[in-house]
């Protein structure tokens, strides 16, 4: 029986009853962070090889460079070729960078305040920037657009990735509008894949600043844990033969396929974007840290052993997903207050609360000792028009306490749903 | 004899000599790139255990940081550790960076355009800012501001660092000096160690802007060869009891410690700005590469594993910048041509030609197939008012290869400064 329908006697004896149980649970103490999309003990162990990979003396790469010393500002030719292969694309269109694609995210940005896109008018003096953010989406791309004051745009997401009407009219309207966050393959938090016709849409953009970039955050592009590998189509190639060869900034990471701290990231671009690039690195570092790549070369060889890594992770990631879905189903499915995905690969769960209640629950599971990514996080500014919106980051945990973690979330939920219907 | 004195014949026949020996030279198709402070194979060797120092199942900190995931934004508490000794500071004042300081650097000077100096008036809005470049000086600094359009002041070195008469009457009447490179110690590329008095007084200036910043690259500081490491006053202490306690930001590196690329960089500053740069670093990255401090607290264990390795580091260089001295003398010595600094640490020898030859001694050098770094790269904008300047890096080549270059290096100091005598 729908809750709606529920006369309010039958209400209250419901909410006495899963206080009882909440006030249980929370008499329990547990401790638990499930607030970031953090990797779990088991998906790092993966990777363990790679801290006793190097021999003594193995510091040459494949190609002959010694990679401890200075040089090499786009990185070996041997992890290029891996991302490349990642990314479906040349070499020579990728430049590796340390461990963070997020920073070099910023960096991006970053640069564009002060010189402006490719030498263009630097944004600092164009007045107000805006930008596209799908939503809900990444609060990390959202941070960087609040930390330079740039004006974020909340574009809804659709089943098959942004609403492109919206986004096709903005683009092609407004010359202050200079990028969009895109997660194109699983995204934060939604578990989307786009389409390819919205791929098709985003690259045949028409935009009415030169300056209009693409952020193509393609962080979970081999992270399928449920079915196989999404295909959509190349974003560079379309782009190229959409006339916007310059519109995609590519990023990759191997945060979450080796050690989420000591990875390996990159952007990828067109070349005549690579060059600028170069030119900026050459002022900028002394370059990446090569040894941590070659540690990357030697432990997956190439694509194929990148590829084999990841049915392995998806192995230990897949129980987890399923432990969500299966707790989700079990306490709140056809109660008629919440609905969420059921992504193929990615690392979250979007939850959708009844409306007004999401940060009560998150609350509600703080209190009981499960910390969640902040309610509204996964919108703009944090807000959240709706005030529904949950992001469940179920890997970090071990199957134990995302069982225990996923019981008090559905006892939060249950509790803020009846103090809202009652 | 000096050969200002000599008469012209006796000069003519000197040049048919130097000539031919020269001809001689670089007919011997030497190729040898001297161009950067590049550490020796033998110097990169002494940390060769590095690569192997982590064993099975080894990422946990002293601590008790899993150095493989997510977090730690400032580097581990060992680390910061470790720098904090190197610098005489609070761990507290330390924040571990990625494998660049060069990187840092820039990421401070980036971040002031677009959001001023601890929320102050963004750089970008002020109008043009100015920096202080003592100079000759590091070629990379000035390629900083180059790249900000950051207007660069030269300021004449002295034996003692910095013309502070100079620096004084420029920081205190200018609100547009925003900043000041210093390589406080074994600056690049003189070797000059900045006096007691130098330092009290730069702690003590009394900057017009109240957004001005020391940029104290303190690259050198356990970088001696020759003798004790030099004791100079404690900058951040300094400035303190001066009352202008947020005015030094401090960078140091194990580029030229442990491994030039996979080393480990920091900066140091008051905790009030460390708390400004940690707020921004969370907007800005997953922080640094955790595993990599791990290897080095696990190879250097402290403050006295660090220098007994500087030690050893001492004893490869020694006899590099030894070699360099005597040819300079036995070729050059007391013919009145040159004059050249005799560094007792840091990675180069300052070499000042006859006015008008640099130019000419590099070209010639390359013809003959040695890169040296490019003549006024040692000034901002690459102008050497004299034309004098060249920064000898001694420490990449093999001394055989060292002995060759230099002697080439000497022949084109003799041919270039003939052709302009005759």
């Amino acid at each position: 029986m729908k809750w709606m329908e529920m006369p309010k006697p039958e209400l209250k004896k419901l909410f006495d009853g899963t206080l009882a149980a909440y006030e249980g649970r929370k008499a329990k103490g547990l401790k638990l962070n499930m607030s970031r999309g953090v990797p779990g003990r088991e998906q790092l162990a993966l990777s363990n090889d790679m801290l006793t990979i190097l021999g003594e003396g193995d510091y040459l790469s494949p190609g002959g460079t010694d990679c401890r010393n200075y040089g090499g500002l786009e990185g070996i030719p041997e992890m290029k070729a891996i991302f490349a292969d990642i990314l479906d694309i040349r070499p020579d269109e990728v430049i590796v960078g340390g461990n963070s694609s997020l920073a070099m995210m910023f960096d991006n940005v970053a640069v564009n305040m002060s010189h402006g896109v490719r030498d263009g008018e630097p944004w600092m003096r164009q007045g107000r920037v805006k930008f596209l953010c799908p939503a809900p989406g990444y609060d990390r791309h959202f941070t960087i657009c609040e930390y330079f004051h740039i004006e974020m745009i909340p574009v809804q997401m659709t089943g098959d990735g942004p609403d492109m009407d919206m986004v096709e009219a903005l683009v092609s309207s407004d010359p202050m509008v200079k990028g969009m966050w895109c997660v194109p393959v699983f995204s934060n938090p939604e578990g989307c894949v786009y389409s390819d016709g919205t791929v098709l849409r985003m690259a045949a953009l028409k935009p009415a600043a030169d300056d209009f970039r693409l952020y193509w955050d393609n962080a979970y592009t081999i992270h399928n844990f449920s079915g196989p590998r999404p295909a959509i189509p190349n974003i560079l190639r379309e782009c190229e033969k959409a006339g916007n060869p310059n519109m995609p900034l590519i990023f990759a990471s191997f945060s979450k396929v080796s050690m989420a701290g000591a990875g390996v990231a990159a952007m990828a671009s067109s070349l005549s974007n690579c060059e600028y690039i170069r030119k900026r690195f050459f002022v900028q570092t002394i370059g990446p840290d090569k040894l941590n790549q070659l540690r990357h070369v030697r432990f997956f060889k190439n694509f194929e052993g990148v590829m084999a890594h990841m049915a392995k992770m998806a192995d230990i990631v897949r129980p987890k997903f399923e432990l969500v879905q299966n707790i989700l189903q079990k306490e709140l499915g056809g109660l008629g207050l919440a609905e969420w995905n059921v992504p193929a690969g990615g690392y979250f769960v979007s939850f959708n609360a009844p409306r007004g209640c999401a940060k009560r629950i998150v609350s509600l599971c703080k209190e009981a000792g499960v910390i969640l990514t902040g309610a509204g996080a996964t919108f703009p500014y944090g807000r959240d028009p709706w005030d529904r919106n949950i992001r469940i980051a179920p890997t970090y945990p071990s199957l134990d306490e995302l069982r225990e973690a996923m019981e008090i979330f559905c006892l939060s939920v249950r509790l803020a749903a009846l103090e809202t219907l009652m």
